[in-house]
């Protein structure tokens, strides 16, 4: 991903991983510049040193949240994603004076429609706010099945986000994830906020993405009955809006809390697999599975090299 | 449900709500016996001071968790649920004393099948322990619509408990949970292992239990378009493995990681929610949801009365 968009061509997303450490070796990496889904994200990349330029891609309306990222504000660049008067007036009231105008480009979900950015940014700069420019999110197409239409929609919703970037003005045109990556050469972004092509999961894997699954639950089997197998990683470790894991070898039969049932891949031969085995777990979807989880064990093969906090947790 | 079962008869799981305070508000009414999911709800129940006679109703075959199990037994009643010579093993010698043999009753998941019972229950005493007696768990059946139907399975599940309870001997069959806690008058059991009911969810709401819906997440509404409203409760912070959530008077569009996208219920009028109002979310699966979050805010009308960490989280 650095290679193809080397430096503050990435605004690497923190809401992927949620661990500081992961977000250091984006740093060094190049990447400088985050994009940040939460306010506890914005605080803790700060608290940790990691990053100059963090994005709070999300409105927040709460004002004791705000003035938290206030706060952070004093020592470390930090700006706002702001679709309404009202989300502006929170920003300023809590002292916060960055803000990028968050555009409707298709999704619908947060942002602006394109036609009234530019007098949301006048509003702003009344505010005596600096409005840094414009974001949107075409994350209703990160799963187009075709590339080339992946590719067309995309440059089809960047014409509402570059229309939008006219009017409201400023330096920062920024949109954009995984799934769609190697989209933008010729649309108007100047950063994409991708997150998911450092971890991976089973969902973005179908696209066919030149990024490799990297996370893993591991699991431990600890009970094997006439047809099945049952491990110790369940639905309170996984994301589950995306679907059941995948387990090389097995199809999984269901998930409870904590367990997972699964049979060895039709036409297989009998497992030979026993009670205290280990199997790693993909994880359907990557950002609430990392969420739900306290530490990252880093991995070479069979040795544990170091134990990383999963520390941008929580809201 | 404590007036259906009373004191022992009951053994709430803590696994439902992972919260000490809650279980000690089941202890003010009378329950002193408790089941728990992992290591680590024992583990915190038994630091809280929390019951008198812990269960750890699932298999566990990690030293390092089966050793800290031992520990909190040298001062509180522990037993494990076991359904191999593995389980069994590792129990022992890690310096677990205390089993129930857990049977499969028909859920493809843990349990050893009825008529291998009796032989585990001799290994388990050639290795020293004391077998307490048996246990199973019928989740299979908890979602079968028709009451009439739910109970004839549930007999016949328990007809597989009771021959194993005779092989196995000791005092316990422990069994059951909130969506059969009224169709075991007949059965061979004496406690049942109901979790959900204190707190409920839409998922266990479909089979017009005796329980009201206490646990909601609470929702700022951020973001406000032509056609739709956007809340900052997202898929992080709900169980999904159930499906989507549910919020009076709105339809669920989708859920994102932080955001959940709704639209007022067809042949409403246009609603007169603004950016910053807040709507309570109804999870569709409370167990998973609550392992989510770090707190829980007790409330009376508007008026926040208390705060309850939710302190057995994790594994």
């Amino acid at each position: 991903m650095s290679l193809r968009h080397p430096g503050a061509k990435l605004r690497p997303h923190t809401k992927a991983h949620k661990c500081t450490q992961i977000a250091n070796l984006q740093q060094n990496y190049g990447h400088k510049t985050f994009t940040c889904a939460t306010p506890r994200e914005i605080i803790g990349m700060a608290a940790a040193g990691v990053g100059e330029d963090l994005l709070l891609a999300n409105e927040v309306v709460d004002h004791d949240r705000l003035s938290a990222l206030a706060k952070v504000s004093e020592n470390q660049r930090v700006t706002i994603a702001v679709d309404s008067e009202y989300t502006i007036q929170a920003a300023s009231h809590a002292g916060l004076r960055d803000v990028l105008i968050d555009i409707n480009v298709g999704l619908k979900r947060c942002g602006v429609a394109p036609e009234l950015a530019g007098q949301l940014a006048d509003f702003a700069r009344k505010q005596k706010m600096t409005v840094r420019g414009v974001m949107g999110y075409e994350g209703h197409l990160m799963m187009i099945d075709s590339h080339d239409k992946r590719k067309q929609r995309v440059s089809e919703s960047m014409q509402l986000l570059a229309r939008a970037a006219q009017d409201v003005g400023g330096e920062i045109i920024s949109a954009g994830g995984t799934g769609t990556f190697d989209l933008h050469d010729s649309t108007c972004i100047n950063e994409l906020q991708a997150g998911s092509y450092a971890l991976m999961d089973t969902h973005y894997a179908k696209l066919n993405l030149p990024f490799d699954q990297s996370c893993f639950v591991l699991g431990t089997i600890i009970s094997k009955s006439d047809g099945w197998l049952v491990i110790d990683v369940g639905l309170k470790s996984l994301g589950m809006d995306h679907g059941n894991p995948t387990i090389d070898g097995y199809d999984v039969m269901f998930c409870s809390d904590e367990h997972t049932t699964i049979v060895p891949n039709k036409g297989q031969a009998e497992t030979k697999v026993s009670v205290g085995d280990k199997l790693r777990v993909i994880p359907a979807h990557i950002d609430p599975t990392m969420a739900m989880h306290e530490m990252a064990f880093l991995v070479r093969g069979e040795e544990v090299i170091d134990a990383w906090s999963i520390d941008l947790r929580g809201w």
